[in-house]
């Protein structure tokens, strides 16, 4: 075999699926655009602290390195909320024993680095992807320290260099009816940061995930191992507020200390990084065909990037790696079998992950404040309770449950929307919902509705 | 004034709208990638022959050209059907008078041509577009004949290079939080021809746009002054039949002659042509912004590139013009002022245009043999006829009401389909249709439905 493949992009994705090749004995060289983060001081790219969950953890535990990041990882076993009134409220996440884990991105991807090298992997920086000759699968590099151009000709090529992928474009430019959609909500986020305390203590409960609901916009702070809490503003481009309306320090400074009071308290330096850090943009990435033949196939961002509503961007582009190693195992690597099965399993579960943070956004923005909204997953969570065999909630779905593809999530979370509004709509539900009548009804829509 | 103005690509739009600008005074000059198709012997590009219509008319009038236009231009006053069992039928366009014009892309293209020149606009063929370098609004094109980079930088650019547009690309690449689409339908289309009879002589109906549906495929055809008619054969990609099962000239003969028995009689050169003509993909692009401040815009299928299914393309990229023209006017040549309002208007059209026209095409091909979809066209055509004030075909809107925008024509016809469901859902309706109740019911519901 020792067949040899370019994955391009050192990010998640592309040092976890190095390690899963090389594990079965590919001859793996990654060529990454920016600089060894190990060595200079750079940042590990645009991205909120990220929430590794279970597909995540059974991607990294079947190619056996999940012993190796647990040290890096904080558990989080619900949301603590922060009122504006200055009261707290708590939400496990799932049941007893669920929880999600901080991580921060550049902690974990420079992990990923030592491990892919560990297992032979040879990761070329500072190589910008320019171009790929698809009739020759030859890539063409910028060396960037050298100034010089390197091309690569390999047997087989991943793309996995993220939302704005390079690879994608070559190919997008150079396929014919090639789909692509990239579509930007109009909100941003801003990371700040809260330090830690005396003796890197924690200022704030550790094993949780933090958010600062209001209505349009939210604050949320997730924990890190050296004390610090990560902080991310999701807040509109434009409008009142919005990050055009704080256009100076003492600006921020001050919808802060109204807005998120005892977080603005814990932030020393809020005014100067809220200048200095940078705005970022969201995006959602669709497109097809994912492969070329036998020897291409985009994977993670680069294949279906999505908004962070969900937490599930990394724990999806590590399921990818998941399902691919599955298929080589099934089709005895066969890449003229593996590549196109790889594309009809994941496409609908990326377009599904991809519509389910959509949905994610828009109810944290318009619902989350809405008594209605609030009653009904209340009563949802009840009936779960009741009959767990019969209804998981469909953030437990998506985030507990690996067995269960994002595309049948999506699906059941549509069946169990239409039985809600059919118990939503009952007379006096707001007093009526712990009646066994709504029970029974919702029974009994389980077995009328297809599932 | 005297402002110069770069426009890139020298298309029927991009042709137009140099035409518009002279005639304002400003100084243009047009980059075109391909040869001056008057001197070489090259394709016009790759389309159907064009459905010239009421608001193409209307644009090349105001700007006084259209007199130069109609010897090409040969009226077509219905669909002239030819059926499987060699049978004809005919449906008139719309009322007496109202008819679309056949033109050649490539005849109409080279007079528009000569109309930019007398007009003082200076074509520069074989200049590739590479990149616009946005900071300096500076363009930099490769002259494919003298092999040698030029770069022009201009007061205003217009983006008018067509649906693959490389100003797009050069837009969209350094544009944060630019929304973008494209999306190909799975069929695509092959030019062939029926050539003209002794005399140049017409072998059909030279005033009629001839079709030969078949339910999941259709073959039309479109007349040419020379006495030949352009055909264009609308086909699955995959599937059978489909290009991909057609692969041989005598399976294409073979498949004609049963199924579109009488055009093959007339096509003494299918198979060669069958063969050498290229299969082409029909696309929809969607895109935003189209602007930058006050110095580009893109323009015709650049900014929203549609199926051809409407007949609308050009007509919508005439439009543009037009409507740019009248804010021209109205904020005295301010382009701050006029490029924001352009788009501003015109983008719902432009993405109204691109619905209506794959609507169009999920009707042909899904519903043209349903009788149901055939009852509801017939009682609203009777209905319209009755009440021509109170109810405008969608197609008539579209195609010969200039004064109503795409955006209006698409939701008046998505509250006529409304409207329509419920008299289709009356009982016996096939059978009752004609009867009073039918049209006091769409005349209560009109009054009903919000316009």
């Amino acid at each position: 075999m020792a067949k040899h493949v370019t994955v391009i992009g050192a990010g998640l994705v592309g040092s976890l699926l190095s390690i899963y090749l090389s594990r079965r004995g590919y001859r793996v060289s990654i060529y990454e655009r920016r600089p060894d983060m190990r060595k200079a001081s750079i940042s590990a790219g645009r991205s909120i602290n990220l929430a590794l969950s279970d597909r995540g953890i059974k991607a990294l535990e079947e190619v056996g390195i999940m012993d190796d990041i647990r040290p890096i990882a904080i558990p989080m076993h619900g949301r603590f909320m922060h009122h504006i009134d200055g009261t707290h409220s708590y939400q496990p996440y799932g049941k007893e024993g669920q929880f999600i884990n901080s991580v921060s991105r550049g902690e974990l991807n420079r992990k990923l680095m030592d491990l892919a090298e560990k297992h032979g992997v040879d990761i070329h920086f500072n190589h910008r992807c320019d171009h790929v000759n698809w009739n020759k699968y030859e890539i063409s590099f910028t060396d960037t320290e050298q100034q010089r151009s390197v091309t690569s000709n390999q047997d087989l090529i991943f793309g996995s260099d993220g939302a704005f992928s390079a690879a994608r474009l070559s190919h997008q430019l150079q396929h014919d009816r090639f789909q692509y959609q990239q579509y930007y909500i109009d909100f941003g986020y801003k990371e700040l940061t809260i330090p830690p305390g005396p003796g890197n203590s924690f200022l704030m409960e550790k094993n949780a995930l933090h958010i600062w609901p209001r209505g349009n916009y939210m604050l949320i702070a997730l924990p890190n191992t050296d004390g610090s809490f990560t902080c991310t503003l999701f807040f509109p481009f434009e409008g009142d507020p919005s990050f055009a309306s704080l256009d100076t320090p003492e600006k921020a400074r001050q919808f802060f200390n109204e807005t998120f009071a005892d977080a603005s308290a814990m932030m020393p330096d809020l005014e100067k990084e809220f200048v200095q850090n940078a705005t970022s943009s969201l995006v959602t990435v669709k497109c097809f065909p994912w492969i070329r033949g036998d020897r291409f196939a985009l994977i993670g961002d680069a294949a279906h990037a999505i908004v962070p509503f969900f937490g599930q961007g990394m724990n999806c582009g590590f399921e990818d790696c998941s399902v691919l190693n599955a298929l080589m195992e099934k089709h005895a690597d066969n890449w003229s079998d593996i590549l196109p099965e790889y594309q009809t399993l994941r496409k609908p579960d990326g377009d599904a992950i991809a519509d389910l943070a959509l949905n994610n956004f828009v109810e944290m923005r318009d619902k989350v404040a809405d008594p209605t909204f609030l009653l009904q997953k209340k009563i949802e969570a009840s009936f779960s309770m009741k009959h767990p065999d019969k209804w998981i909630p469909a953030y437990a779905q998506v985030t507990f449950s690996p067995h269960i593809r994002y595309s049948e999530a999506l699906r059941n979370g549509s069946r169990q929307e239409k039985i809600m509004q059919k118990i939503m709509a009952m007379p006096d539900i707001a007093n009526r919902w712990q009646d066994e009548q709504v029970e029974k009804m919702i029974l009994q829509e389980l077995q009328q509705q297809p599932s």
